[in-house]
């Protein structure tokens, strides 16, 4: 996709950032109320031009399509549209999936924070490499996206858009995914945390960590009942060049 | 757990395959039929007890939990409950995720159907193991299995769930995941094959095969806003040795 290509995603940076900056706690950020005012602007159902067409889809950076589903995911109300199945595998080649937060996006790719010690920071610290599908009921759209991690220093906004249960529970979870042997201590404790943090900011925990996953392939289907599917394969020849992308038209 | 857990699970065969009897097609089966008087019956929403205690645990094999949890999301309506992300991973340990719709299950595992040659057969194939996630968003619930694949001979259930035009689009699909290179063709081809089956059952095709996910750890979750989530986890010690399941409360 040559220059033109590269230039486009230079660009992609702060919009991409701005779709995913979908607020967990529903705090009033700038997001949250450009999606009220678009939703309450159109008259009936949001319009779902069919972006799967080789014209739209030419020269376009597979993240720019990322973000356009993800906000047509929120305008139409799907209830959970930042959650992603996040699988990683062992070294030994072990896979183990589960549902995590996207955190955040860019031009680089999705940001997620989690907790040191658990089984995917075991995995992603012995091989670091992930994938991820999102999928979408109501658009029935499904995005599958797999790449690399790397660990982030000093960005804690996905822990910023946790909501505050969660994020004191993450305070707390240190011991996420070892025995509780005293739950009621452990619940107390909770909420006595939550109690004292009222309606201050919960400053990121020492043994939270946020991650990024650098797609090199990006697949994008829109389910379809009486007629073939439409599907898209993103793939990046080159990882370290972000003008390498092409793309394939697949049977579904 | 020892016998008692046995002679439990022994049981547990023919009931876990009516809970898990969804029909994609809507067809007027058994299950289908259960679920509508089931919510028919109710007064208000279906009541949801809360299963994951110490109490109401202990003793249950995993499957017997996974077959309640289906069940319950069928009742609230969940748009696509028996909707699984499954990982799989290269035998060098890159993981992949997608969405695949359980087919069945039974006392041994999870069954599902996929086109020979696509990427999750090459990866079962150099490396038969796989977990899988679902989610629940209405009840706020999710279950993790870990396990081996396997593959079925003879056993066509999961295909015969699929809606038609998903079973067409697989008879013709010996290509999935392979560029189209004539895509009105295709489309064209599609429509004929669907009306030459017209009331037809359609016969599952030779590059179609099921495979069954055999646990070897079942994790379930019970997500809270305001108090710390429930978290569950089954692991079979011995993979031989259905008898030894144990099970931990673990932070979630």
């Amino acid at each position: 996709m040559g220059n033109g290509q590269r230039k486009m995603h230079k660009n992609l940076g702060t919009e991409a950032n701005s779709a995913s900056n979908h607020n967990h706690a529903n705090k009033d950020n700038d997001q949250s109320k450009e999606l009220k005012e678009n939703s309450t602007k159109a008259e009936g159902p949001p319009k779902h031009p069919n972006l799967l067409t080789e014209e739209a889809l030419g020269g376009k950076h597979p993240l720019e399509i990322f973000k356009a589903w993800m906000m047509e995911a929120f305008q139409t109300g799907e209830p959970d549209p930042f959650f992603m199945n996040l699988a990683t595998a062992t070294s030994c080649g072990k896979p183990s999936v589960r549902l995590v937060a996207l955190g955040d996006s860019d031009e680089r790719g999705l940001y997620f924070a989690t907790v040191d010690g658990t089984q995917k920071v075991k995995e992603i610290k012995e091989n670091p490499r992930a994938a991820v599908c999102f999928y979408w009921s109501k658009l029935q759209r499904t995005i599958r996206i797999e790449g690399i991690v790397e660990e982030c220093e000093n960005n804690e906004e996905p822990f910023k858009r946790w909501p505050k249960p969660f994020q004191v529970g993450m305070r707390l979870a240190g011991a996420q995914g070892k025995p509780v042997e005293d739950w009621e201590s452990a619940e107390k404790k909770l909420q006595e945390e939550m109690a004292k943090f009222g309606d201050q900011e919960v400053p990121q925990p020492e043994h939270v960590t946020t991650y990024v996953i650098i797609p090199t392939s990006v697949q994008f289907m829109q389910l379809k009942q009486t007629s073939l599917s439409d599907r898209f394969i993103f793939t990046k020849k080159d990882p370290a060049d972000e003008g390498s992308w092409s793309f394939d038209r697949v049977y579904p």
